[in-house]
C-alpha cells in the first residue's frame, strides 16, 4: 500500500448487490469483514448500500458512491446466471463498452474444459473496457477493477481472496488507531462525564457501546484517532473518568 | 397490518446509524432480520444504506429515502451518550423541532428511579414534534414514528421487540411468495435453460444462488412471485428443467 501525503483522508464505500440479501434469503457476511479489514489499513468504509439487482438502481448507487468516496467496493451479481448484471451495471455507469475479455478468458480455461465453457460460462469473463482484472483463486471467474471501482464475487470465501488481493494496491491514510476501555457502569451513568471528554478532544472520535454482561448493563468506550498521542491523552481521561466512578 | 388496495407495491428502506459497524467493530445483526421480517409480511425491503455518527449524513439519507419508498426503518443512536444523535437528525430531516417528551419521560421512569433520571438519561426521551411512541419491553427507553420512517434500537433484543411493535401498524402489499428449487448442477450449467424460462416469465423473479455442498458445487434456484398461480408454473418449469439434467 502507498501511504497518502499528510494525513489526507482515504475513504471508502461498498455497495452490497443482490436481492437474496434484501428478502432476508441470504444474511450478508461481507459487510463486517470489509469494514475490519478497510479500517485496519487505513480506508475508511463511510457508507455501505445494499441494492436489488436491477440495473438502473446498481447504476445509481455506483455513480453516487464513486463520485464520494476515494475507493468503492461491490459484492455480488459477477456469476454466469441471467440475474448477474454486475459487470454491465458497471460499464453503464461508466459510460464504456463491455466484451469477452481473453485474458478474463483465459482464466476461466485454467478451470473450466474448453467443451465446458458454454455462452453463459463465457458472461463471467465480460469486463468493461479499460479494467484490470482481479485474480480469483477459488474458482477463476476475476473480478475487475475500473477507475475508483473495485467488483468483486459475492461468495465470501472468493470475496475475501479478491479483498486481499486488492488492498495492497490502495493509497492508504493515517490509520484510525482505536483503544476500549470498559466503563464498569450503565451508559446513563457516564454520559455526562464522557460528552465532557468528547468536547475537550473534538478531533478524538469517542463512542459508548452499552452491551449486557453477565453482571448486568455495561458499557464499552472506544477510542479512536489517527494520532497516537491524541489517542493516548483522551484514552488516559475516559480510563481516568471510568476509575473516578463510585462503586456500583 | 392492513393490505394495500390490489396489487399494490409496499417499499421499505432500512437506514443503519453507527460508525462502530462501519469500522467493523460491531458485526451488524439487524440488516437480515429486518430483511426477512419485512419480506414476511410483504413489505419488501428494497434499500440499505449504512451512515456514520454525522448529522448531515443521517439527515440527506433519510430524506433520500423517505421520499422514494413507502417506510423506511432506522436503527441505532438512540442511547443517552453524546454519539447520539439520530433523534436530533430525524427532527432535522422532517424541519420539527424536537424535545423532552412527557410521554416518553414517564416510560423511563418506570424503569429509572427519578432520582437516576439525570439529563444524559433524559436525552433518551427528546422526541420530535409530532411522533408517536415505539414501545420498549425490554430498557423502556421508546423509539418513535414520524411520518414515513420508524426509529428503533440498534442493540438486537430491542430492535426485535421494537420491530414486532411496529409491523401491525403497517399497510403491507401482496406479500412476496418463494420457492426454492435445488439444481443439483454447477451454476455455468444450468444458466442457459435458466435464462430462458426468467424470459418466458418476465413477471417471475428467478435467482440463481451457488454454493458449495459435501457433494461439489451446487445451486439453489429461487423463484419468486406476489401470484401463486404464476409462481407455480415457473417453478414447475425450473423443475422440470432440472430433472431433464444429464446425471452429473
Amino acid at each position: 500500500m502507498t501511504q497518502a501525503p499528510g494525513a489526507a483522508s482515504v475513504t471508502s464505500a461498498l455497495l452490497v448487490i443482490g436481492d437474496e440479501i434484501l428478502s432476508g434469503r441470504t444474511k450478508d457476511k461481507n459487510i463486517g469483514h470489509i469494514a475490519e479489514r478497510l479500517t485496519e489499513i487505513g480506508a475508511d468504509l463511510k457508507e455501505v448500500r445494499v441494492v436489488p439487482d436491477v440495473e438502473a438502481d446498481i447504476v445509481d448507487a455506483l455513480n453516487a458512491l464513486r463520485h464520494r468516496y476515494t475507493y468503492v467496493f461491490t459484492t455480488g451479481g459477477i456469476g454466469p446466471t441471467h440475474d448477474d448484471i454486475t459487470a454491465d451495471a458497471v460499464a453503464k455507469a461508466f459510460g464504456v463498452s463491455i466484451d469477452v475479455d481473453p485474458r478474463a478468458k483465459a482464466m476461466l480455461l485454467q478451470f473450466i474444459a474448453e467443451k465446458d465453457l458454454n455462452e453463459s460460462r463465457l458472461r463471467m469473463a465480460r469486463i468493461p473496457a479499460g479494467a484490470d482484472l482481479i485474480v480469483n483463486p477459488v474458482s477463476k471467474a476475476p473480478g475487475f477493477r475500473l477507475g475508483n471501482v473495485f467488483v468483486m464475487a459475492g461468495v465470501p470465501t472468493i470475496m475475501h481472496a479478491m479483498l486481499e488481493a486488492v488492498l495492497p494496491l490502495l493509497t492508504t491514510g493515517a490509520r484510525m488507531l482505536s483503544e476500549t476501555v470498559l466503563a464498569n457502569a450503565r451508559e446513563g451513568d457516564i454520559a455526562a462525564p464522557l460528552r465532557a471528554i468528547a468536547e475537550h478532544y473534538p478531533d478524538v472520535s469517542i463512542g459508548s457501546y452499552p452491551f449486557m454482561s453477565e453482571t448486568g448493563p455495561n458499557t464499552n468506550l472506544v477510542v479512536r484517532s489517527r494520532d497516537p498521542e491524541r489517542l493516548a491523552l483522551a484514552r488516559d481521561a475516559v480510563a481516568a473518568m471510568v476509575a473516578a466512578l463510585p462503586p456500583r
